[in-house]
């Protein structure tokens, strides 16, 4: 079977290649092509037996999307976005990465099933951000979307066009929003939601981290582990029991900060927690006010959607898979 | 003032038409012009004092919008669509009209914006088809947005467009989730929801008509003269007071078609009642089957949108506005 991982070099698309490759095979289907885009080439994964195509582009230019697809690709992983920060600093680029991207990749496959009847899986990712305050403390699958960025709109629109084109029968499309990913690896980003994972991250080794709100913030978490889970079961799912609502809620962690930080010193004590420097930024605090507190994920977790139970699974996770098992 | 409808020379466009002519003022202003569009020329109405400008041409057709705000209209209705059945079964006009013309519509003002400071009020027609089976018997303001048709999909995506572009303070966005409009005046048409006025009008002029569902189906309707009242009240209303969520769910009569007819016997008599002809037809049943039965519009309602209370009233305004008065 062959692959298309749209978004591969962002850190969701390198852990699903990565872990592609570990499996080797996709359902019940082994894996002899992958092909990975990104605006920076997606490199080599390491320990593939099949061929890989690495391709650097943009697939919000007109045209690029059908050449993705001239391969006709079996499942398609679609996760190339640019982020909420920048969707908000620039409202265009938003637009154009975020929707007509997404719309020029689904086109081109609604045109390719008018040619030759091709009918990929489609796995998209979505997002928490389109629910938008006032939001309860778990949030009901059912909760109506109404972004309060253009980053969610964005993502709420994308939603509606994969319901529709998979009802047309273009695709078998499916949805899956993503928690805010905790732990991520790598270096402090100016992301708002970045500190969710700073305070964990850098105390783990023995480094300071900036905490810019109060311990009592509530928000929705999944390890990038998880992510890659859903991602894997998306593809793979029966879609007749997903039904015409085909963008899931993702299960996670509703946590505090301040629970966050507890789980923090039952796995590295005292010591990392002490590292955590309050420094409280009014703009930050203002954003994250918005955010959703947790979900109720009831249907995703019934289709067989599954993520850590809690914060100290979470760190654990991440002592796992980035500090080699061990503090 | 400067108003501009794009949709004019549809059923809604021409009533609305000549409300702002017989009414002269919008809010507190008087009306000086009127640019008049649609893909039909726009008659020139009748007893209007000021500048009226008919343009004949498609707002989907890039470049359009920009010609029709160069002017800086102070306030835009958008009514241009195609219908439902048209939608679903040109999939690519449906998504040009319904997604493209609006996005276009709202992109050339956004740049205006940046222009120069123009913020016009823009008030949009959305539908209850923005809803999806399975549905309440009373829909609530917050009920999920889950279309079941093209055409629903480009309303909600529409509608989260609209809400975006005035969140980012780009225009004073307004969308209303117009009922089925019933008694349609004219002829029957091959929409699939004509059956509605058709059982009323055919038979209070002593014509046939045929009802091709049972009697237990329930809908949700508002009369030609409540529509434009909605459209009206939506140019004028303090949107401090709408919030972040644009789209409203607008008031009507819930009514099972048995009601229907209950209230045609009520104005009309049995002589009336004997012209309606049982053809069932199994398309239109099960198109039918997963319409909306009734909103509970409370916001819309709070907010100052009135329709009528009962179908007797529909009737009477059938009676009032298109038959000169009496039967």
């Amino acid at each position: 079977m062959h692959i298309l991982i749209i978004g591969a070099a962002g850190m969701v698309g390198r852990k699903l290649t990565a872990r592609l490759v570990a499996n080797g095979s996709l359902g019940e289907q082994s894996i002899d092509k992958m092909t990975l885009v990104d605006v920076v080439k997606p490199e080599h994964p390491d320990g593939f037996a099949g061929i890989v195509d690495a391709v650097e582009t943009d697939v919000s230019l007109p045209g690029e999307a059908e050449k993705l697809i001239a391969a006709r690709p079996d499942v398609i992983f679609h996760l190339a976005a640019i982020v909420s920060g920048e969707a908000e600093l620039d409202f265009e680029k938003g637009y154009r990465i975020n929707l007509d991207g997404t719309r020029y990749l689904f086109d081109a496959i609604r045109l390719a099933n008018g040619q030759d009847g091709y009918k990929p899986r489609v796995v998209f990712t979505s997002s928490i951000a389109v629910v938008g305050a006032p939001l309860p403390l778990s949030i009901p699958d059912d909760f109506h979307l109404t972004p309060l960025t253009s980053y969610g709109t964005q993502k709420a629109i994308s939603e509606l066009l994969l319901a529709d084109y998979s009802r047309r029968g273009f695709f078998d499309g499916i949805g899956i929003r993503l928690p805010t990913v905790c732990i991520r690896p790598g270096r402090p980003n100016k992301a708002a939601s970045g500190f969710f994972s700073n305070i964990l991250r850098e105390p783990l080794i023995g480094q300071e981290a900036v905490l810019p709100v109060s311990e009592d913030v509530r928000h929705w978490h999944a390890s990038p582990r998880s992510a890659v889970g859903f991602l894997v079961h998306a593809a793979t799912i029966d879609l007749d029991r997903v039904g015409s609502r085909r963008s899931l809620s993702m299960p996670g962690v509703s946590a505090t900060v301040g629970e966050e930080i507890e789980a923090l010193r039952r796995v590295a004590g005292e010591k990392a927690v002490r590292l955590i420097r309050r420094e409280p930024d009014e703009m930050i605090m203002k954003m994250v006010a918005g955010w959703a507190p947790g979900f109720e994920a009831k249907r995703a977790t019934e289709l067989g959607f599954t993520a850590e139970k809690n914060f100290d699974e979470i760190i654990r996770v991440h002592i796992e898979d980035e500090l080699g098992g061990t503090l």
